[in-house]
Formats: structure tokens, C-alpha cells, sequence
């Protein structure tokens, strides 16, 4: 039996996190890359001109030569990768969902959009039934998917198995983000070198409006968010890679550290998840160490695509303290979206 | 009129924070460094060879000459700082109480006494009263004032204005603190270099503990402690200087943010203490741009004596969020137990 | 007597530099600032809003609120210190020099120019018999006096004292440079955070051209550069101030290290030069210490207007080896173009 | 066909060199941990236990509970591994040595010995014959082979291609070497964050005297140095892993910069070390970008065991300039000596 791979589109490929699918896409088992699409800065040079390759190692050699395409939607490709600012996003995603394209956003463009799924496959892929309605109301043949927020992604994971054991009422989230997250150039290094920037634009609503998303449920197919009353904190820090976040939170049944810890560790997504390629063994790794997870030693656990919880203990005013270590720019950004895109052909919304 | 100054000495003044009372004592008005005093080690050395001089600049040149003590309460001294490990300055600075020296700690070892007066001169100079019973019950010619944990100095700080004019209930406390807090060679590079630590020993249960005792009153002689609760999470970040602290704050009375904003940058503490050679002009600075305070920018504000307060905003969860910076080796070490030594001699418990 | 200040104004007042000079002219001796100016970008803005402050601290209060003006050459000054970056310098600075103004730049457009003086005044001061030629064959009633690149300027203060004794010949000069002196946004923090960049574009050659250039001599008004054959590897790293540098040197005469090291311990410029307000007392400290200098540790001494020179060893291939930290920002750029107005004072180039 | 895998011993395996064999080894083809061994602090407790794990990831998990041995030549081993500082090296290697075992050490302590061979197997693989003297002269029945220090392999890598073609005569080297080169707890964070320490005891030495030996020849089965007169600087960086030298070469042939770039690009060791399991495709990878090589990016080239060179051009007191990074934990430690093990069972000096 032959396999035949599916063509995918990365849309803004020359970009920070576009490297990172380039990268993630080069040995994918499921899907090749058929086009790299960027700005007209880029589209029309060889890939590795129109792009400064800011990550660890060199693009794959046959796609250095490759052609940079505009972002106009006739890509030979059946799902789209886009790591677009939401700006270009929201006008480019729709053009190559309305031409019948699967768009996999890692962008906040239409995150907020009621009939858009925002996925996080081991902890909602039921959100998916958002797309019928999506393509019907607007009249698309194809779609849009959206990752969400890369510190999002480490507190939705680290709350999830919690929510659904003990129920989740109040969270305190105070981040310490790695520069990856604001793309390049990003943050000039006279902002951030032997230094702490208490301030991310955007980012702590996102967490506050993301995570109620992420957690909430489909009740005859309208999403109600979960009701999770939310403080965060964004701080950006000198750190590569890996975002570090401390949360405080207050549960409606007390559960005991052990647990808590158990739930944690024991958590699996549904059956199908669980055998993507891009799905970790376990979505929560838990430390036991006392000064564990830090980003640097633990954002890479399992191909960087599980999020790492330590120092469970109580907490004097909520019920329990821990801190959560996600990749932001594997899980966070493009493995995430990845992932998402690996559940859009298991359950059948793209077929080859 | 001659004025003549009052002889110090300083106790563990090879370590980090005892340069900082070396650096800072150099030209103070009232006090000169008549002995340097340090463990076995370093007893007998000249200054220059027994300490490796760890912060910017040099020992002022007739300082590194001079022949390093050891830790017999016998110096030429009225007054002693303490910079000591906790562990050793258990035993010491009671012999230099009980030998008559008025004791000026930076170390944890008798903050929790109930006898011991843990003082921020613009928060609780009336916790002094508290030397009296302490010499009484321990029968010491001399005493101990304590300075609180540097990260604590910074929460207190920020939280005493609102403490008397609001109320202050509960507190969520998340810190990012520099690596000079840990002492030399403290934090290894190893371990920090691009990283975050989430994890320092004790940090959390002295922030939890002192912030109440600073935050106490005094009744018929007794101290009482506030009634706050406090959830801290500690975190180090290779920062060099300043430790950042995120709060979230819940108060008895509900103040609008311009309320809190102006009750901070009104803050002073009792005139006496305002007259203070050490004392900043300010003991809070307000920053009203989006992105501060930040540790490597605003840690040196009113020669790093004042704290940095900035994000003064809505909490989803309690009442305000804001953001703190706090020098750690100056106000929050060396510069705080210097500021309560003047205030000693402001209120007569020290004389030339 | 009445002293009256000398107006100056700063152009390119908003960037990096600029920021640098208005510091350290908002309490100068013998300067007041009497006009900001930048692009069209800032000009009619109050200063503090026209600018991202990047350096510790606040821009005095009354300076703040000053409006940006435009780099049109009718400022109420006499003399001008110029920011400018390089492409815009060549136009600007011509017509301010044209239009009457002594320009004190730090920017690169002149600096080759055979009649415009590149002066560092304890090594140079005699350069400055070129602004009467420049005059004359320019036709301008102002003039332009050069600073040297940072870099460049620490190789040559360590150079010259050397040269003047024993004859330098030959240099290896391999430098590990602050990211400050990129300017802001300048390095993006994903490219040197716990990085090393091994190129800076035009570095080695101005520091090959402009050390020639500084230790050259006049004869009949006509500049001789010195014949120095110097090899320069240009390395940025993770450092916020203050530029190493690795020297190997070849001499004439062959001096044992101690004789150099009293060399350059005793250096003075000429005695005119050691009277001006921002002259450091001795303008090499050499440092004793295996391990030093270091850049955070050294790049404040003296007001970081001396260069620090340390493990002055020798050199199995040239003669001797030697380190040395120079503060890019202070001696190597707004620092050192305020001394070369200084002694334009001083010399009667410029009256109030 | 069954193949029975090596059983080898970690002698110094807590520390962060033997770490990084322990991370190596885990899945050789070759080679099996039968023994960890380390000091009396750390014999007798599982390995999870005695060692702080300081490298990305975790210990495999069957050696986490792995008792540690004590350094007695008695371990159920083949081949051994020395992690060992240089202190206790040189009487546990004679030991083992003397008890039969093949000593493959990272450790300096016989490194300058004529009668061990210091090697890198694409350079001088040759210098294996020294071992039949070592033995006879030394009445060992087991032998020692040494890897070089981190920095010097690195420009030995870079020269010996050059040396081979062209003849090296004179050479300046400045290093910027990362902190893991320190071991752990190695350098203070307080000294190296936003700092550069331009001082390294010993390595300057050793770069000048280890490269001779590694480019140096056999004749009548004694080692010839190389004459290359080498002038080092070392200096210590805030860089996690790889090391960056700056180099200025001097040749008897004087090469074209293209002629020097095919050079490099084309080397290859003897057939038989090409085919090692450890070996990488290139020993050197030349890079053709501006800015390049730089630590972050490129030490993991090769999985961590090429030198990366770029930065090829001429200098104007020497031949030609170039800058080299090498992985100093991998291919400058553990990956080196790895190599040389696997040269020796190539070669039948250690068989199953």
C-alpha cells in the first residue's frame, strides 16, 4: 500500500515561528511541505534569502532553494499552516478558507470568533463540531482551526485535568516568558538583558479570556466558557525559550497535594489523540524535584510538546500553588498547530 | 562645633552584602568604619586580600589595609552591622548584645523573636519600643534591631500605605528575584544563565511571615501582627540587581485605582525618619508608564532607598494588581539596616 | 564674577547617545542645554514623549517637557554635539559648521576627512591645528571635531602611552563588545541572549583606520597617520555596557612588562587637558588582578572616562599581551565628544 | 549474529562531563554502562541520588538507580571512561591502568606525558602507537589515551586541514568560552552575567602547548610538536555551551581565502575513523554567512562533534583570520573521548 503524504501551505513561513514549522514539517509523517508563503517583502526569493534563520540548525536544503509564494490562496496544498501576525491574519485567513483551504492559525486573529474552534487537542477536541456551523454561516468550503496563546496553552493544560477532577474557580497566573514569544526581532536586547519587563501588550487578557475557552464545553453546538475567574500577571524575562508560570488556584473540592498530583500525572486526552504523531506520551510531566520545572531543563521534554508542573503544595489563600513550563514556540506556537492539524485528518475534516 | 562620628563595625564585611555596608559607609555623615570583623578565614588578612570584591569600583584605599577582626564582641565600636549567615549570627550577635553593642542585624537568625524589633523606619519606628523589654528579659547592656528579608522590604513597602489607608486583606506575591540576593558565590551560573529558578529556600514563609510582623502594631508593649493573607511564590531570574515582585491585593475597602496611586505617592514616614541621612525623599515612586518598573532600570531610583511601584491596575480576582522593584542589597540589605542605625541615633538609643 | 554657561545643543538628542549627552550634560560645569533636536519624526514632541529613555534613571524634569526640534542649523547655541547616525551626519553636521556652530560629533561621516581633527585629548590635542584649515577650504565659519569609534577609542588610549615609549608596530586586536553600542533597538535579544555574534559590520576596518589616525602626528598642518599594522576581530557579546579588549602588540623596543605597566600607570595628556571638567585623573588605571578588567565590574571607574588596562603579560608572537575595558557609551562616545568640547574651551575654539 | 556490546565504566560520573557521557552512552552502539563510579561522597547511593543533574533531560531511567561505585579498579568494565578532575586523575588512571583497563580520559593530568597519546582521530590518529611504549616502559597491562582540552580541540580541528595544505607558522587565538567548560558548580553567576571574565587559569597554556602536540608527528615511535609559536587569550563568557575562538594564522604557503574555504570543507580523517559511530559527516562545516559561526546556533551542528569555521579572510598581519565554534561538552569532552574509544576498538586495542 502506498501512502500518499498531504501537501501543506505554511503562510508567513520566513518568520520566527514559521522556521519552527518549517522545521517541525521537514520529517513530518503525515504531511509535506508544498509551499512556503510569506509578504511580497519576501514572496518571489529562495527561501533561505527571504529568510533570516533564527533557530538552532539550517532549513532543510531542498527547501532553501524553494520559491517564496505571495499569500494569495492557490497554493498547490490542501491544509494551510499560518503563523501570520493577526493584523495580515484576519483578511488572508479568510480569503484561503473561503478558496476551500484548512487554515491550522497559530494566529489570535479569529480565536474569539464563536463559530471558530480553539483547540488544544487532548483537552477539547470536541470543539471541533464548531467547524460545521463555521462553513455554513459563512459560506466557506473550507475553514479555519486556531491554536491558542502560547502561555495559554501551559495553563489550559496544567488546569484542564484539574478542572474536570475538582472543578476550577479562581486561578492567579503570573508568567515569566521567554523572548521567543514576541517573534524576531522582537525584544531589543537593551529591554531585556540582566533585566524584567512587567509587561506584555495583550497577553494577560488573552490568558484571562483564553483559558474560560479552552476549558468550557459545546451544549447543542454553542461554546459556553467556563466560568473561571482569572488574575494574570505577564512579565517577559531573559530566557530563550520555555514560558514559566506560577499559579495560585481555588478549586470547589478540595483535593489533597497527592491528588492533585495524581490527576496530574495519570491526565490522557481522548483515545485518538493519544496516537497522533505529534502527541506526547503524556500531555502534564510532573516534577518532583523542589526546584523543578525550569525552562531551560525541561521545556524540551518529550520533543518539547508536554508541558512540565512542579512544586504542588498549598496555597494560604486559594486551595493549591504549582508552577507549569510550556514550550511557547513547540507546544505553544507550531507543534501545537500541528497537532491540530493531525486531528483534522484523524477525524476526518482533511483527507488526502 | 565639632561633630564627631560614631564608631562602626561591621560584622561578616568580607561577604556581598557586607561590601555593600563597606561601599556604603565609606562617606556616611554620622558613622565611620572603625573595624572590620569576618569568621577565622579571613581574620587577620588585610581587607584587600581577604575578600574578593564582588560589586562595582574598589574598597576605599585606607579600608584595604586594614587588618580584618575576628568575631569577639571586643571592636572599638558602638554600633555593629550584621551581615552574617543566619547560622552564625545566631550565637554572635548575642555576645555583641550582651557585650553593650547596639546590634543592627541584616540576618534572619532573631527576626521572629518577639522581643526583637524587625523595623522599616518609614513603616514601624515605633516597633523600637520593643528594646526595652528585649534588654530587660535578656539582660543585654546592648541589643539587636533587625532588618526584614530584602523581597519582604519591597512587598511591605508597597503595601503599608494601602495597609492604613484601605486595609489590606489578602495577597498574592509572585517574585523574580536577582541573583546578588543569594550572596556570593550563591546562585551558580550553571543554573541560572538563560533560566528561572522557581524555587529559594525559606523565601516564601519569611515573605508570608515578616510582611504581617512589619505590618503589625504595637499593643501595651506587645507586638501584634497583621491579620494578612499571603500566598508567595518565589522565583530567581538572572537579573544582577533588583528583585521585581508581582501583587495582586485585596483590601477591606475597595479603593479606585487613582485612589491607590495617590495614596502611595503621598506615602512618608514619620518626620523624624524623613530627616534621615539614608532616608529617600520618597520611600515610594510611582511610574505611570506601561512596561515599568523594571529591576535594571529603576532599581537605583533615590540611590536604590525608595521602591519602584508601577501597573497599578483592576484585579479580576482580588482588588489591585501593581508591580513592585526593590533594590535587594541596598534597601532591601545593607541600606535598610543602615537607615534603622540612624534611626537609633535619631531617637537616642545610640549616642556618639 | 558671573559665569555664564555655554548653550549647546544635542542632535539626534532622542537615540541611545543622545540620552548618553543628556545626561551628562544636565549638570555640566560649563555647558547648558539649550535645544534638543532630532528627525522629523520627534521634532515638535516634548522630549520625554518624542523618546523611549533606555538608559537608567529619568531625563531631568525641566528637560522633559522641552519640545524636539528639527535639525535645521538655527538652534540658540554655540556649539552642537551630534548623535546623528552616519548617513544623516554627513548633511547635518556640514550645515551647522557651515552656518557658524562648533559640531562636536560622535557619528562616523568625518571623521576620514584629512582636514577634520580626530581627537581624543590626552592623546591628540594638537590634531585640532586641522580646524583652521578646514575652515579655509571649506569656506565654513563653524567646524566639525570628530570623536573616535568606541572601540577604537579604548585601543588607542591603551596604545599611545605604549607607543610613545617603546614604538608600536604591530597589534592583534580582538574585541568582546556591548550591545549598547548598537544603539536602540540595536541587537535583537534572540541574537545574543546567551550568544556570541563574531561580526560587526564596518567595525575592524575603523578600528585599523582610526587607530593609525589617532596616533598620528602633524607636520606642516598635514596629518601623518602612524604606521601600524593592526589586525581586528570584532565579537559582540551579552554585555550592557562596556567594550574588552584582547590586545597582542609588537614594539620597536622591547619593554619588560613592568616598564610598560609604569607606563602606562604614569600617562598624562597635556597639562591643559588634565584640568577639564570631565578629564579623569589618570586616563589608564591599570589593574593588578589576574582577572581583571572585566566590563561590569570596570567600566564605571572614574566616571567611566578612563579605560582599565590589566594583565599586561607577554606574547609568545608579538611582544606583549594585555586586556583592556573602555565604556563605550560614556569615554567611547557622548564622554569623550564633551571632553573634545571641553578643550575646544579651553583653547579658545569655542567662547561663551 | 550476536553482538555483545562493550561494558564500560564512568569513572567522575556525577559531575557535568561525566553527566554528559552518561546522556552519550545511553544508547551507543558500541559501548554499555556497566559501572558509574565517582567520589567517596557519592559511592554507595543510587545515581539519581549523588548527582545533581545539571544537562537537558533526564538520566535514563535504569541508571537512576544505579548504585555508585567507588574509583577501586574493579568494575565489571572493559573500558573506561575518566570524567575526573585532574587532581585525583592522575593516581585513579594509573591505577586502572595499571589493572588492565583501556583509560580513555578527558583529564590533563597525563595529557603532556610522551608516551600517552593525546588525540582527535581525524587529526593524528596515528599517535595510538605511543601506547605500545607506554606499557612496556610503564609495565601497565591496560593503557591510557587522552582527549585534549575543550578550546584546544576546537583549533587544532581548524588548523590541521590548513596545516596538512598550507604549513601554519604563527598563531593568535582569543577565546570567548562558555561556562560549562567550568564545570559545575563552576562559575558564579555573579561573575559572568552581563560580564566577561577575561582570565581562564591555565588554558592559555594548554592551547599553546596541546595544539603543537595534536599537530605533531611520530617519528621512530616518538612524538614530534609542531613548531607553532601560538599566542592565546582566554577569556570566559556569558554563554551556555560551545566555545568561540577568533583566530589570525600565519602560513609558510600563503592560501587564497577560497583555496583555505575548499581546504577546510574537504577534510576527512582515515577511512577507517570516517566510519566510527561517532564520527561526524565533516569535521569542519564551513559556514558562508557574515555573522557566522555563533555558539547557540551551530554548536550542535554534527550532533555537537563538527567544528563549525567561518568569518575566512585575510589579515592584515598575519595570512588569514577566521572564527571556529566548537560543542566543548561534546566534541571538546565527553563526544571526544567517546570517539577515541571507538578508534581503539577500530583499531583492536580494546576488544569485546
Amino acid at each position: 500500500m502506498t501512502f500518499r503524504k498531504i501537501p501543506v501551505a505554511i503562510l508567513g513561513a520566513t518568520g520566527a515561528v514559521g522556521q519552527r514549522f518549517v522545521h517541525l514539517l521537514a520529517h513530518h509523517p503525515w504531511f509535506e511541505i508544498a509551499a512556503l508563503a510569506a509578504s511580497e517583502r519576501s514572496a518571489g526569493k529562495p527561501y533561505a534569502e527571504a529568510c533570516k534563520w533564527v533557530i538552532p540548525g539550517d532549513p532543510a536544503p531542498e527547501l532553501q532553494a524553494q520559491i517564496v509564494r505571495d499569500l494569495t490562496p492557490d497554493v498547490p496544498a490542501t491544509l494551510v499552516f499560518s503563523a501570520l501576525p493577526a493584523n495580515v491574519a484576519r483578511e488572508v485567513e479568510a480569503d484561503f478558507a473561503a478558496a476551500g483551504y484548512a487554515v491550522c492559525s497559530n494566529a489570535s486573529a479569529y480565536r474569539y470568533d464563536p463559530d471558530v474552534p480553539l483547540v488544544i487537542p487532548e483537552l477539547n477536541a470536541d470543539h471541533l463540531v464548531l467547524i460545521g456551523r463555521q462553513r455554513r454561516e459563512r459560506g466557506w468550503s473550507g475553514f479555519i482551526v486556531a491554536s491558542p496563546n502560547c502561555t495559554t496553552t501551559g495553563i489550559a493544560m496544567t488546569l484542564k485535568p484539574l478542572d474536570a477532577a475538582f472543578g476550577v474557580r479562581k486561578v492567579v497566573a503570573t508568567t515569566l516568558q521567554a523572548i521567543s514569544g514576541a517573534g524576531y526581532p522582537g525584544v531589543a536586547s537593551l529591554d531585556i538583558l540582566g533585566n524584567v519587563v512587567p509587561f506584555i501588550p495583550g497577553e494577560e487578557e488573552k490568558i484571562q479570556k483564553e483559558t474560560c475557552q479552552l476549558l468550557g464545553s459545546i451544549a447543542a453546538g454553542v461554546r459556553q466558557d467556563a466560568e473561571i475567574v482569572i488574575s494574570a500577571h505577564a512579565n517577559r524575562v531573559p530566557v530563550l525559550d520555555g514560558h514559566t508560570i506560577c499559579l495560585s488556584v481555588g478549586f470547589e473540592q478540595v483535593p489533597a497535594v497527592a491528588e492533585a498530583v495524581a490527576v496530574l500525572h495519570a491526565y490522557q486526552g481522548p483515545p485518538d489523540v493519544q496516537g497522533l504523531p505529534s502527541a506526547p506520551q503524556h500531555p502534564v510531566v510532573v516534577r518532583s524535584e523542589p526546584d523543578r520545572p525550569q525552562p531551560r531543563r525541561d521545556r524540551d521534554i518529550l520533543d518539547g510538546m508536554a508541558v512540565s508542573v512542579g512544586r504542588v503544595r498549598s496555597c494560604p489563600l486559594l486551595t493549591l500553588r504549582m508552577v507549569t513550563v510550556v514550550h511557547n514556540t513547540l507546544r505553544g506556537a507550531a507543534g501545537g498547530a500541528i497537532l491540530n492539524a493531525e486531528l483534522l485528518v484523524a477525524r476526518g475534516f482533511v483527507t488526502a
